[in-house]
């Protein structure tokens, strides 16, 4: 009954990641400079925020750095000439990178000692069929001395007994929490329930937490993030402004309004969108729009709905919605 | 048990209202052309959609015709140019205008014989503490012929005594249906749950319906009309894009992509948006942004946001929150 979520009060235990710097880097190749990475660290201090993801480990050969910006490698020195030598102890905030596996990240070379690093935290991501390598990733972070988080994505696209068999080895594994990715942002409330407790039963006794990350295709990432939050899930993911890919994320600004934990702060927040968020949008597309909708509904990869958005007609929905029709 | 909803199947008996040149016209004081009508009109027939709302019964004493367009008063003149003699029996669509209550309506002089009128419907609008004359609206619909809805708004600001006692008298009333409105876009998925049970307890054995109309300061107004779904509810209000004063509604093309009732027809709700609605949007400011989201975590009325994005510096939301915190 702990884990049912208290009207009204709070859980101490539930915690908020910020990924707006490396989710939000595949709207622009993670070109973000420093002064915005800057401005949203020091937002997620000051708003209370217990985790925040600063871009990818992944491989500079795959990733190569004449195309990718510094936060899809996250080398120490670019790091360092923003957050310094950042502490968690001292802000309250620990610095998480996200590691794919499936050949996009070199984590064995990459990924060296946490007491060398300015990271506290690697995010191992992987589809259902990389669970092996997403395993041995895991133990490597965690001998370097990492707390490590295994993200399953596109979870909606994944058969149940492929999800228990991920799940039976994530409850062996390191990782401290398990990730419901609804990377198509397909899922609807009922779909989350079952998810979450699935995650919730299988993951019973190991002491790990399941988080929760939503994307916004069908305007329910909000929805699907409290709907998980009153099951119990105790780890989110927000995004500023939604700032992600294709219909975005669920915006922290809602989710900081939800919460009644007092150690959360609006107000930062509402600064850095304001001052480093919103003149993206000048330069990029994001957050829910018809395009996506109609590949979340169909439980798509948005990348046929971006790749319209960047096309002749951007705007012409309905050729879209033909589109798929046809190619049904 | 047969009020909980199927997954996959579908529950026949759960209708769609379409408020789009109703609730939308708070956005434009009506000024809807005859051809954005007359393409919403011929959207929802096709689309399968139950009922379309095409505007207020206002007075034409308190809302002029020299400040409001057509869609303000519903003259049976002004519905025929655009609908011609429509037959419910023959298109499937039952057409519906709104009445205030609180002396916005002139209702006894407005509202003559169903007989004589394309209107199927009247929808009876009143805040909690005008329900006696709301009462009274109803019985003099239901004499002229009409099928009646009555929508309680700002139920977020309103205590549960007061709800039960409105419950109460709407249990003995001719509506058909009694709308759960979230004017304020204030309800998170636990009070709507506790107020779709309400409802639904007080109208046990009438067989009236219990209906959802949500606002999206919150990005909720989807996820709060499926959850009533979830719940049983049968009649649901949605506008096309979600257009509407502030946030905005739900947007129907979502909505209609979550029924799984074969009815329901996507494209042309898609046709009309990209004819229709879109090029609205040139002109007029609606959905979700962080102004409307403020005032809906404060459960207050959308109408000191609107006023802010009408000023002077409508991106400026961190002033917009300082003014809020300090208005306290």
């Amino acid at each position: 009954m702990s884990r049912k979520a208290p009207w009204i009060t709070y859980r101490p235990e539930l915690k908020v990641l910020d990924c707006t710097i490396r989710d939000g880097g595949l709207v622009n190749d993670s070109h973000f400079s420093d002064d915005v990475v800057k401005g949203v660290y020091e937002a997620c201090v000051d708003a209370g925020i217990d985790y925040m993801e600063i871009g990818y480990k992944n491989s500079p050969e795959r990733f190569p750095a004449d195309k990718f910006g510094p936060w899809r490698h996250c080398h120490e020195e670019d790091m360092r000439r923003v957050v310094g030598d950042h502490s968690a102890e001292d802000t309250g905030l620990k610095l998480c990178a996200m590691a794919d596996a499936g050949g996009k990240s070199e984590w064995e070379k990459q990924i060296g000692p946490a007491k060398d690093s300015v990271l506290d935290v690697i995010r191992v991501a992987c589809y259902a069929n990389e669970i092996s390598e997403a395993l041995e990733m895991l133990e490597h972070c965690k001998e370097m001395g990492y707390e490590t988080f295994l993200n399953v994505m596109a979870i909606s696209v994944t058969a149940d007994a492929e999800i228990d068999t991920v799940l039976r080895a994530a409850a062996d594994s390191p990782a401290s929490t398990v990730v419901v990715v609804d990377s198509f942002g397909n899922l609807y409330r009922e779909q989350v329930d079952g998810l979450v407790r699935r995650y919730q039963k299988a993951l019973e006794g190991t002491g790990k937490e399941v988080g929760m990350h939503a994307h916004n295709n069908l305007q329910l990432a909000f929805a699907n993030t409290i709907e998980a939050i009153i099951l119990g899930c105790n780890r989110v993911d927000a995004t500023l402004m939604g700032l992600g890919r294709g219909a975005g994320n669920c915006p922290m600004e809602i989710l900081l309004g939800f919460l009644r934990n007092p150690k959360f702060q609006l107000r930062p927040v509402l600064k850095v969108i304001q001052e480093q968020i919103m003149p993206l949008r000048q330069q990029h597309d994001w957050g829910p729009s018809i395009p996506y909708m109609l590949t979340g509904q169909r439980n798509m990869h948005p990348r046929t709905a971006i790749a319209f958005r960047n096309g002749e007609a951007p705007d012409d929905y309905l050729a879209f919605y033909d589109q798929l029709v046809a190619d049904v």
